[in-house]
């Protein structure tokens, strides 16, 4: 394999972990560092639905996260795909919303740009109650 | 890079061309001679939410899907990624749902079994009114 995709995975495999880490805690620092600052995000519903734009907007998703999933949100990853310059991981996750059992099938998908991360689209393979 | 991925990739690709296809002119047959016999998939909402198994449950589920987009959906792939065994399409599709504009992004994620798909995974990006 071309040294290309390995780097490709190796920076998004990180990004990964500091996201996973940033769910469960809400210590986001360590990967809005990996963010460039002209990040941009795509989420599927709600508040944040669409296209948001800049490490600000991010900075404000991830922090409305930690305040809905106060406790933790628990991912479970099952598999991994990539080309030269986008990672998708598809994972279950778990926690409390606002107090209520919260459970989804996910995928995320990130761009990788240099050794940071430009953008990322989530994608949501259940309902919110089973996974 | 390994001739696995390659070939994984190659059979994904065609499956993925029928699949496009079954959903533009509601003719499925070439898709459905590309499952295995123990084929499964997951579905993010409706119906079919969650785990559906065995190639009739798949027969049934596409016949639905062409009953409920009579004119057709229409795909615009965005993006590929894979590894050995799994391959992952990030598009964006449009069509009349029992009459109303319908438009979603959608990742679906198959996995491959010699020159077969065995099952896939399906989620949503958006909230089937935009893309």
């Amino acid at each position: 394999m071309a040294e290309e995709p390995q780097k490709t995975l190796k920076v998004a495999h990180k990004a990964f972990e500091h996201f996973q880490h940033g769910l469960a805690t809400g210590e986001w620092n360590q990967f809005f560092d990996m963010l460039t600052e002209d990040f941009s995000f795509w989420f599927p519903m709600g508040k944040f639905h669409g296209l948001n734009e800049g490490k600000e907007k991010a900075r404000e998703f991830f922090q409305y996260v930690s305040q809905a999933y106060k406790n933790g949100l628990f991912v479970t990853l099952d598999r991994v795909t990539s080309n030269e310059t986008t990672v998708v991981f598809e994972f279950r996750d778990e926690g409390m919303l606002f107090g209520e059992l919260y459970k989804n099938r996910v995928a995320v998908s990130f761009d990788v740009r240099g050794d940071k991360i430009c953008g990322y689209r989530e994608y949501f393979g259940s309902d919110g109650k089973s996974n």
